[in-house]
């Protein structure tokens, strides 16, 4: 799986090799996840509208995935990259302008370009196709937000998840989160948050032991969304505190006792719910004055007024959702047994 | 890098397609990182004597690296498999009998076989080579313990770290760790702890954009150590609760304002002090009885007497360091200006 | 690099993942190569007409390459799949209808979906920026024909290559191959051939020890082109026949005093001309009844009216040349020396 | 699958991951294959004596393979590099030495190092792992000699392939291989030869399109032997001169009427016999004396006397064997339907 496009180019897209032949796909699939994603889905924390259509640009034949590269395109129409011309000689802060300067001696400084958040649109679109090859196993995946600025959900009822503008289990706190975020906007500051991912149905023997456990790869695929600071499974930083004697799963006839694992052992999944949380920074854009530097390396002072959301959060909701569903698929795919394609009965 | 072995088979290895020419190397060169990582080095924490030789059994040629693949050897010496014969039916709770078992149908119950600790002695042999791929650079590492069971480090010097025989860079919480590891051990139970690892002298311009950026490679080199459950850089989780006022470091003409990114922007390091944090859970080996099943799923008791640390600290710490050591070479080799080897002037 | 796309799809692509930043690319910096390999360039080989533009739908930003994915996409124009009907339940001898009918349970019967000669577009696109990558090292890769349906080039005259409608060096050859073409497309039939590249100005030291030796990877790429049935460097096949004393090059102050090796020894680039040629069969196409079977395997017969070329060449000598390209950019980047992005003075 | 190891050094090895767990192996296993491969198995050709025992260093637990990697080592006895202290300074004609020194600015001298043939014993081990693998499949894979120094095998019996030295399935010509073999002894010189490789059983549907095409793999697989300049599938070289009409090979409810394409459509396996031919240059290292230069480029003559074969022929014979199974083996793992470990029934 390779994604490319820059947020604006033509579009951002992912070519998938190695989708297996036969999974029915077309371009209304993408549409409920696409729109969780889209911003203004609720106004509160984006001010922008895009219509995000998937293209399927090769790989499916009479409705059905070929087996060979499966291309989708989500092309660019909201453009403007007028407000983005102070920033071809300035750094802003927290974003990854310096680091690509440096690294490849230019960089697009129109939306961030490549390592626009944009970019996301291209994962999650990949998401449905992995949601695709992992259903019929029963897995279920679903992220919600658990923190936001602050404001903790107190209680979790995933049923409340979709209601919530900030996908948030807990209406309450979703209540305060709203008041924060119209708070944060107003003074033009940003901020950052908590999710949690569960997996449900995931059967016990996914991953490989040593370097590609399935937690591994789940820290790799997660930290590689941009705001995403921290990482953890089961019971994470809090089993630091814990005695094993605590922390050990006893194992019962009927599965485990507790789940401190978050349903992976060694690298590989024990056939128990995977829980997993991401810790978000605030995103970077703010509308306030910030110390920089220009691309000569002279003090300047930068006040950007893009259009920006408030927080990660909920828009990140639905690719933490994609990513985790990518790698099951990924893994699921990599463990299967020995019966080639044409021999099956 | 592909490492194999197991910890009552011949022993473990790595070996490393990819290893530039021309580098020294030799036997000796192990010895130091090894040392630090054997059971024994201080022995409040383990009750093991292993002597860790590492063999190269190709890739050197007159005492300098060739360029085709390097194996390096650590065997197996003090290996008694009876007190495993026990688990030959009953799965440990915490280990990763029962998702071998599941993924492949039958598991070395033999000290843990590939999934033991003692993989990461092929880690650290690894790490060496890696050390001297990044030492040219400017590029220096270094682990050391924050937390154990609860007692956190209140300062860091890190001039202490090799005094103290839980790298803790905090006398006194070293001597109160000191304490609670012998109560753990008296009452046959173990602990967890976090560690933090900080990359001086890494120049901007390191890491790969989206999939494969810098932190996201740290998360998962890290979370594939056995006992890691959580992963953070710069402000990690706590730069959930922080506004972007706060959390965007400024850009001065000399480095930036403030480290809350860790080092790394956009997946690419930006010049600055790389920080990660890990955490660790408590061994799952421990002296008490547990509930568990055997291979047909019958509810079972298991009090398991072999010989086991109390604490993954402080033998993991420097498989901290080669891991961290291993992703910056990686990442050092792949972003090479394009200048063939045979055409330098 | 992966392409994707399918004859009668939307078009052909190609996402290159690794190309260095900072090369000028434009559009038409692909027009020439684009047009040697397009249909109807001379009108004795083929019917059809295809206006094969390079759209550039990511990775280039101000005229330059970013170092991100660079997307290239070949949209199909001249598309009628109405004739293709017949093909929805026969297999045509020759063609892969019946081996990806046998792998993926179905097939895109329209002129060859996936396995299609026109997804070459995709190669050359990438070819012409594996060409920039190369060229600055004063390297140049040219193809031509040796051998059509019999007729063999005598005498070896590069300049006079783009002045024959079939890349034929020798310009007696060519009026010949002229006469059998026009005489096997009245009969419906069709003729294979032989192509030999020729790299100059390859500097020693590129291509990797084992496995992927240089001549290995040629040997790949080449034979993943549909028609080519056969491969050799240097003196090839014929070297079977030769004495370790005629075949071995000797080495001179100036130069290796012959060429039997092909400019590749251990698979690693000697600094003399690489020499490769491979072998075409007929394409499958023709106009003559043939004996095949339906999908259930009942036996029919085919005759199919489709538009096709009357032989590989000369529209397969730029996808050799590119592939050949596309090999040597691959070993170029791969065997870089150590100065990272960003370090470089 | 990673080889390692140098002709003079501790040893050649090969590390496997990525094979299936459950397989029963134990040393015992490789003698047969090693046998055939080892000098001294007729006198005829090759001086020299080699014990060659596969030691299995990882990945096997009570007799069956675990599934985490494998490490097969064969040790080097019979070493003596004495003779070899001549080319510490000039390079062999035909040889990688030159090529080594330009690439990596040293070479080992010491029986070719790395480049040795010396490292195909690791293949022909990693060969007998990957026939475990397709055996149960019904799959047969043999190669035989069909022409040495210019003498071609008129008939093909396969039955008689152990009994000749050559393994050259015509007796008549056999007995002619043994005489110019003898001869060419006598003068110091060295021969050629062509190989063909037959795959019985093999179903339809082994191959990826594109670029990773099951013939293109075999030419790439093959061609990284050190000896093997040449390749073809099927009709080959011959298919150049034959028209669409003669090559196209009909399909019929019984199979194919005729196996032009040997037994490979569009990259894919189409279930008849699989037919390749490689072509061999006569070993470089002769008892003549030759012109080289040495490291400073001044002229030399060398004139070396180590221990050396006439021909690569026969012990390549089970080298190509094991490359074919190594490419098939890696096909079929690739090719599997989507039914993770652990939830087939």
């Amino acid at each position: 799986m390779t994604t490319f496009g820059e947020s604006h180019g033509q579009g951002v897209g992912v070519v998938i090799d190695g989708c297996p032949p036969g999974i029915p796909l077309c371009s209304e699939d993408f549409v409920a996840d696409m729109t969780r994603r889209r911003p203004g889905r609720h106004d509160l924390v984006t001010p922008r509208k895009e219509e995000d259509r998937v293209e399927i640009l090769s790989g499916v034949f009479e409705g059905l995935t070929t087996g060979v590269p499966l291309t989708l395109l989500v092309r660019n129409r909201d453009v403007d990259s007028t407000p983005y011309q102070v920033l071809r000689h300035l750094f802003r802060p927290g974003h990854a302008d310096y680091t690509y300067f440096k690294k490849y001696g230019h960089y697009d400084y129109r939306g961030s370009g490549r390592y626009s958040a944009r970019e996301t649109a291209a994962r999650v679109a990949a998401g449905v196709v992995a949601g695709k090859i992992v259903a019929p196993l029963g897995i279920e995946v679903v992220a919600y937000t658990i923190e936001l600025g602050g404001v903790r959900a107190e209680k979790v009822d995933l049923s409340l998840i979709e209601k919530s503008p900030f996908f948030c289990p807990d209406p309450v706190a979703s209540k305060q989160m709203e008041e924060i975020i119209l708070d944060a906007r107003q003074k033009g500051d940003s901020l950052g948050g908590i999710a949690e991912i569960r997996v449900r149905g995931c059967p016990a023997g996914l991953g490989e032991p040593i370097f590609d456990k399935l937690d591994a790869e789940f820290a790799k695929a997660l930290m590689s969304i941009g705001t995403v600071k921290g990482f953890e499974v089961g019971a994470g930083f809090g089993a630091a505190t814990m005695k094993g004697s605590e922390n050990n799963d006893p194992i019962t006839p009927t599965g485990f006792g507790s789940n401190h694992a978050g349903g992976i052992l060694g690298g590989i999944s024990n056939g128990e719910e995977i829980v997993l949380r991401v810790a978000m920074k605030p995103i970077p854009s703010i509308g306030l004055e910030e110390d920089t530097v220009d691309r000569q390396g002279r003090p300047a002072k930068l006040k950007f007024r893009g259009r920006f959301d408030v927080s990660a959060i909920p828009r990140i909701i639905p690719v933490l959702e994609a990513m985790v569903k990518i790698v099951l698929a990924d893994h699921y795919l990599r463990s299967k047994t020995i019966v080639p394609y044409g021999f099956a009965p």
